[in-house]
């Protein structure tokens, strides 16, 4: 997918609402736990119940190796669910990889060719070879961790790097890098008041925000500050939506709270 | 496994030689392809012909994923079979992982309970909540990259953070966390100068050394300004053993380079 076809989806949905799917056992309801693939039955019901109302879909990759080979073919069965009944929807494979050229390339086939993710999260500590081999792939994106939203945050990505903040060094080297307008970056809504500097070093880069509303980031801020004409956001919910219910009523629940953020969405479009 | 035991076995077999594997089935011997876990076999027969030469065994998990569940099981056999006829030797999962709080535990658990392996390498990028997870098990290890061996290294790692370089600061700052005492950390033989900085800060943990032989580093020059009292040494080589050979003689061939390797770490000890 181009970012020109997400924008497109953006526009047309009124949304630019991305859901995580991070697959709890324990979280799901229980009679889901009856099923041969509990997993991919419950991200089934989710994807269903609101994807006229997100534009991306996130599985959060450990929460999948977790289970070991069964959580690794409940994310296989849950991309192709995907591709083949709502190709318009974006994906994104939240691995957080970082490794040299050789190992990078493997990861980029494994979610780019063999499971067909548009996009996955890739971390910067490793610099410009880690992240080329990602950026290789046509229409497919790269999404670099700048500024997460966990306190940890605070221990090197904030700090000064040559004179400047280090997240803002990793949005301006890795402008340099081959393909790098494949490039999108992870930016936690917990810390809005960062929004204006990085629309400073990438105008136009569509940047992923987790934080949003359990992480007490606001919604209207990341707008206000961080939207691109392109929109150029993607504003993760996770538990707040796949758990909204642990009763029978787990996908209505879903869908609700899917609706709530999409209507707040549609008011800043 | 305690690091006390490991420095126990590095002096028993005198080496601090860990064999990467990385397996790629376009480079091992034809025969195996017609195996039915052809990944899983020739680990087994290149952990066979080396065991008594190696200390530590390191599968970059990423090599494993692009084959998909084959890779998957692959995986689980290679470590299966190796803390049931090995449990002396270390075992490390190349994984780079970086990822907040309850993924980090999800992780953690896939790696360290599931599957058994005594460490994980792990990307500090994220801070403090995204390694101190990984911490909380008992006799497990943390390998935290410092400086690693590819160009990107020079990207952000050795520029200054707050008048530092921002390895420095790693090194520094992951001292504080709770179970630092678990901490290992990846240092690039390539750089061997920055060796003798490193020890000033960390001096007795284990370092993990990629980037002899093939990538440049010198064997000397990492036991000359990196070992410790306790050695706090694992010195990876992966190409140069286990595709010694793409003939029939490959595991004679892998033996003989390990033995190379394990003789010249002799010397140092």
């Amino acid at each position: 997918m181009t970012t020109q076809q997400l924008t497109s989806e953006i526009r047309k949905k009124k949304s630019f609402l991305c859901v995580g799917l991070d697959i709890d056992l324990a979280k799901i309801p229980s009679s889901f736990l009856e099923e041969e693939d509990p997993i991919f039955e419950f991200n089934k019901a989710i994807i269903d119940a609101t994807h006229d109302l997100a534009v991306a879909y996130k599985p959060n990759i450990a929460f999948y190796e977790a289970y070991g080979l069964k959580g690794w073919t409940a994310l296989q069965k849950t991309i192709a669910y995907l591709n083949e009944n709502y190709p318009e929807v974006f994906t994104i494979a939240d691995a957080k990889r970082g490794d040299i050229g050789n190992t990078a390339a493997m990861y980029a086939k494994a979610f780019f060719e063999d499971m067909s993710f548009d996009s996955i999260t890739v971390a910067p500590y490793m610099g410009k070879d880690s992240v080329e081999p990602f950026l290789s792939f046509e229409n497919k994106h790269t999404i670099l961790l700048a500024l997460t939203s966990n306190n940890g945050a605070y221990d090197f990505q904030t700090k000064a790097l040559d004179g400047k903040p280090l997240y803002h060094q990793v949005l301006e080297t890795s402008k340099t890098y081959v393909n790098s307008e494949q490039l999108m970056y992870v930016v936690g809504a917990t810390k809005a008041e960062y929004f204006t500097e990085i629309r400073a070093i990438v105008p136009n880069a569509f940047l992923l925000v987790p934080g949003v509303g359990a992480q007490g980031g606001s919604l209207e801020d990341v707008c206000k500050y961080g939207m691109a004409a392109n929109v150029g956001l993607l504003v993760n919910s996770t538990r707040g939506i796949i758990y909204a219910s642990k009763g029978e009523d787990y996908a209505e629940a879903a869908r609700a709270e899917a609706l709530k953020l999409q209507q707040q969405m549609e008011r800043f479009l």
